[in-house]
Formats: C-alpha cells, structure tokens, sequence
C-alpha cells in the first residue's frame, strides 16, 4: 500500500423502507444502499463530499478492503490523505447506484414480489432517481449539504442533475469528462453493447440467473466497444501498436488473437464479464441515453443552470473522444450564460476518457486547487 | 435510371485453371472471378481502370444489373458516361475479390477436396494475393499496363500495392480514404466484429453452412460496429440527433429500440446480414488488420514506395476518423520523400469515412481532373 492510502476500508449499508419512486412510475417498495465512507464528518456537517460511480463503478473508490487486495478502489489517485479530496479535511461518501451490482438493491437482489432476482424486471432509473436516492441517504447521514459533489463521465451528469434538482443542498459541483447529453454516436455504441449483451443466448430476455445461464460472450463484447471508446486512438497506438503476439500469427485457429490489441481486449471483456451483471449493464447505458439535462427546461441548458446555485468546476481532456472537450465547452458556456461562477481547465493526456481515472500531475493539481477553495 | 447511367449491366466469370498459391502458403487448385466491364478496351489495351472494393464490396461498381434494381452500382457516383471515370473514355474492370461472398471462390464455394463449401478453410487472403489475382485477370483481358488502378479503403490499400508489386503494370495510382496499415484503434473494432460473429452459436465455427445455421446477430452487431466508424459524429448527429422513436420511450419491452440511431443500426445490421457471408467478413478483416505496405522493406515506407513507377493522387476527407487524413498524409509523405510524383487533396465533407461513395462536388471534380490529365 502507499504512504498517503486510506489503508483498510470497509462498506456500509443502509436500509430504506420508504418507497421511492422512479421517473417512470415504478417504484421500489424498499431497498438498500451499500456505500464507504472516508475521513471524519465535522460537527456542523459542512465538511461531506459525495463521489457520483460512472457506468461500470461502485462504491469502492478508495482504500483497500484487506491486505491482499491488488489494486485499491477506482479512484484512489484523487482520494485520501494529502490527495486532492483530502480526507484529513473532508468526509468522503462513496455508493453503489441503485440498479447496480456491487451490493445496491439491483437486478440481481430479490424482488419481494417473487422471492426470485428482480432480473429485466428491475425498473429503469434515470440520474435524477439516483440523486434522489443518494439525497436520502445524505439525510440519513445527517447531511444537508454537501460541501462538494463530484463525479465523472455518468458521475459528471449526476453531479450536474444535484445541482438542478437539489440547488440547496450543494455549493461546489465538480463536473470531470461528462456532457449535457449523449450524442447519436455516443448512443449507438451504448446500442451496440446492449445488442451484443440481448442477442447472447445465455441472456435468457433477462431471466439468466433463474435459468442458471449467463450471457458471458455478450457482455464480454459489451466491455469491448466500451473499452474502444474510453482509450484515445493514441494511447492504443502507445500501448499496443501493432505488435504481433508472441504466438504463430499463421495460427490454424481463425479465432485466435493475432495483435496484443485483440487479446488484450478480449481478456478485459472477459474478466469484466465475471464480475459485473448484464442487467446492471443494460440499466446504466439506458440511464446514459435517456440523460437529457435540459430536456425538464425546454432544450435550454441556460434556463436548466439559472436554477442552481452552487459554484462548478468544469474538467475535460484532450484527447477523450467519448465526452470530448467540447462537450465540456456547452455546459461551461451554458453556466456562464446563467451567470454561474464556473472554472474550467482542459486537461493534456494521451489516455482519452480513461484520463478522468488516472494520477495525471496537472489534473491533480487543478482538482487540489479548486478543492483547497473549499471551506470544509 | 439516371441520364448519365451505364443502363443495365451484366456480370462476367472467368474460370482460372492455374494454381494460386496465397501468402500465408496455402493455394487454391483452380477459382474463378466474377467482374464487370464498363466501356470498350482500345486497340493497344491502354485506356483500362481497375477499380478494387473495400471490406463489403463487390463487382457490381457501376450501373443497373436489371431495370427493377433499386439501387445502381457502389460507385456509381464516380463511373459512367460524363463522370470522372469517365466510360466514354476508359475500359472500366471491376471484380469481386477472391474470398468474397459475391461470385468469385471463397467461403461459400464448394471445396473440391471435400465437396461442401469452404467454410472457415478458405485460405486467408492478404492484399498481394487479392492483386496477384487481378493481376491475372488482367492477363486474361490482355491488359499489360493498366491506365490506373483505383480504390477508397480497403481498395486503396489494394491500389497501393498493386504499385509496388508490379510497378510496370499500371501508370496511375489513385488512393482513397485509405492507410499503409491499420491502427491498434482500427483492430480493434475489426476484433469486436469479429468476436460478435465467432461468439454466436450460429457461427458454428465457420461450418455454419454445413450445419444449416447462420450466425445472424453476430454479423448484424459486427455491421453496426463498422457502421459507427463510417461515419462521423456529426454526420450521425445530422441524421439522427436523439430523436425518439415514434414509439413510446416507456415500451415495457426493455430491448425496444427508443432513439432513431438505434432503430437505423438495426436495421443496417440485419440487412447486411441477410446478404453477406459471415466467414467472408472475418476474412476481410484479417485482410486489413494484416495490411501493411512497408512489412517487407524494413518498415520503411520511403523505401517501398521506391519500387514505384507510376503517379499518385491520394484522397481523404476531413471527418473520417477511421481513415484519417492524417493517414492519407503519412502516405504522401512517404512519396514525396521516393520522389514518386504526387497530387494530394483532403475534401471537406461531413460525411466520415462514408463520404468516398458519395457524390461530393469537389471530391468528382478532383478526381476529373486527374483523370483528364491521364492518358487513354
């Protein structure tokens, strides 16, 4: 473990009994939220950073759940002691979403209605119904305003919907590689992955924990388009190239890998197949799509920011293609217009999306300057 | 039909006796091609063009095969009487290559050693064979030089080697959207297709024909994945935005279509996949991940491009992102440095890697240009 890590963590889990509805109509007549918490809540409060998972995330954003743990949470190079979301001065709350598949009530907990895994049945959240979700557990932990909230990618959008939805309840809203809205293509790539996830036979319409089968090869391929599309071509070109692997590239088997780019990217889609649920996967890219923040304001992202009332930070970098800087550039544009205070700083990496994840010096040191201007 | 059509055209098939061994050491005993021809050979066989396809092309290029086709030829924009390639002018050669799926040997043809289709035991084509090939039905049609050889993408990789590989045979080189070798980024969504139509039961292993099965949905995801490099994000943008469907957005069916794009890339999935073979889209794709024009020479490009003796003109279109004009530019560099005689032009257009099929004003007038200034 390294010097400035939180050392061991542990998850908590909350339990909810008051109904919440979700945008659609459906509602969860209970449900559970498992989340972590790192650093010490102040007297008054004042002091609570909520971190808002992407597609893939969960609660585990730091620390490491025992000695043995290869790699420590998601976005441990951003939070901890001495770390931009110093833990010395902040107390961190990190969950797993609703839908998820890391411990939140999702498609693989029970639906009391059956007694048998809610599957295809697990109603569609929208980011809005996470906000609210996560509004209440701010509540449970005595939280009635978060000193920051943060997210990138899918977190970005939540952390930009806390802020329509909950003006009160913010004041720094820090907004990493996100956008207003997906674009078409955007969507067709999500498209793409739930495609490959329903046309596996294994996915059984959903039902594939009751029917003892698992959509492995699909999700797998899911995992692949989506891993494309969070690398820049670069960083491709710099990791990989087109170095032949090491095997006979006139393999008798077709099938097998010939680049390090294509073993590469079938053992990611593999291992992720193993872990993470197919439902969870259909959810969170739909949430994706359907996220249109100001869709409630007529199209006008002005109008939708002249309701907030907290301060943003707005980060993007060069060479991410899936929310590219210029996506960054609208919501910065549209703050400005609704005369939000906003900073904004476009990030040099090589590492496309992927970027929001990593210890890049500059990021760094632009998330640590913001967030020393925040009173704890 | 339109004034300046070809009318109706009609396919040829020459049958080859003689052995063609492949790259990759394996060789067919005896195949055929099938081709069309457009305009009349002159008296000393010195006004022929040979257009060569990309990835799911074929040998219909130009003109009607009946008056109830919907569609003309793939180039149509680019062939015929009065247009750039102008068959007033030029004897116009276009074959379906070896391993297609349109007429010519490959995967669907029966092998004559087992008496069923070849199946997944096609021999893996590499560019050199496809133009060794050519290169003998040029032969047959007593074609010594061609006046110039011509190909966007995949052909223009065809086109390039046709000029290194024999040198003396063709006086114009005309590359178009195309590379000297694929990036890790192209392999890799060329691996995701490939993993989309290998992973579905259908596929049977390449014995799908045998087997009476066909894997449908691996092919149709493998098409939408091209279909989202071929265009740009603004082309989609143009086209779909995030329109809805007309149907309603809550359609308790989770796998409903709900956004256009969706519902367009379906589509173009299950139609591609009704009419293409499936081991010949893996072929291809090797074909083009295995492309690459300076392997031979050390790497060197400017070195390869020594053995040249014709001239060149490269095209390539601002909003492609598969073939990027950064690519095309590699290759004019790489003449300059061979002091191979080069025009370069990179046309404006919003339509992606798509764009080399359509008919841009200014990319039709480049290419006239050219082609005035080459002798018949």
């Amino acid at each position: 473990m390294q010097e400035n890590s939180l050392g061991i963590v542990s998850p908590r889990v909350e339990h909810f009994q008051e109904p919440l509805t979700f945008s659609c109509g459906r509602k969860l007549a209970s449900y559970e939220l498992i989340f972590e918490t790192y650093g010490e809540l102040n007297s008054d409060a004042s002091n609570a950073i909520l971190i808002c998972h992407a597609l893939s995330g969960h609660h585990h954003a730091a620390g490491f759940h025992d000695e043995h743990e290869r790699k420590p949470g998601w976005w441990d190079a951003c939070i901890g002691p001495g770390k931009p979301i110093d833990t010395r001065r902040f107390f961190v709350v990190s969950l797993n979403n609703l839908g998820g598949c890391h411990g939140s009530t999702g498609p693989t907990s029970e639906n009391p209605e059956t007694g048998e895994a809610f599957g295809p049945d697990f109603p569609q959240p929208q980011v809005d119904d996470w906000v609210d979700a996560q509004a209440r557990l701010a509540d449970r932990l005595g939280i009635n305003c978060w000193a920051a909230v943060v997210g990138g990618s899918l977190g970005g959008m939540q952390a930009m919907a806390w802020s329509l939805r909950y003006p009160e309840r913010l004041r720094h809203c820090i907004v990493i590689a996100a956008a207003m809205k997906l674009s078409a293509q955007n969507i067709a790539f999500n498209e793409i992955a739930r495609r490959a996830i329903m046309s596996d036979p294994g996915f059984a319409e959903g039902y594939y924990l009751r029917d003892g089968t698992q959509p492995t090869q699909g999700l797998a391929l899911a995992r692949m388009v989506g891993h494309i599309t969070y690398l820049s071509d670069d960083a491709m070109a710099a990791r990989f190239g087109r170095e032949l692997q090491p095997s006979n590239p006139e393999d008798s088997n077709p099938d097998a890998p010939q680049f390090q780019i294509e073993s590469y990217l079938r053992y990611q889609g593999q291992q992720f197949s193993s872990v993470f649920d197919a439902n969870t996967y259909v959810l969170m890219t739909r949430a994706l799509d359907q996220f249109d923040l100001a869709a409630a304001y007529g199209g006008d992202a002005v109008a939708a920011f002249a309701q907030a009332r907290c301060d943003y930070l707005v980060l993007s970098f060069s060479t991410d293609w899936r929310f590219s800087p210029a996506r960054s550039r609208e919501i910065v544009d549209a703050l400005l217009a609704a005369e939000r205070p906003v900073s904004y700083a476009e990030i040099e990496a090589d590492e496309g999306h992927d970027a929001f994840l990593l210890p890049i010096p500059r990021y760094l040191a632009v998330l640590d300057a913001y967030l020393q201007r925040v009173q704890a």
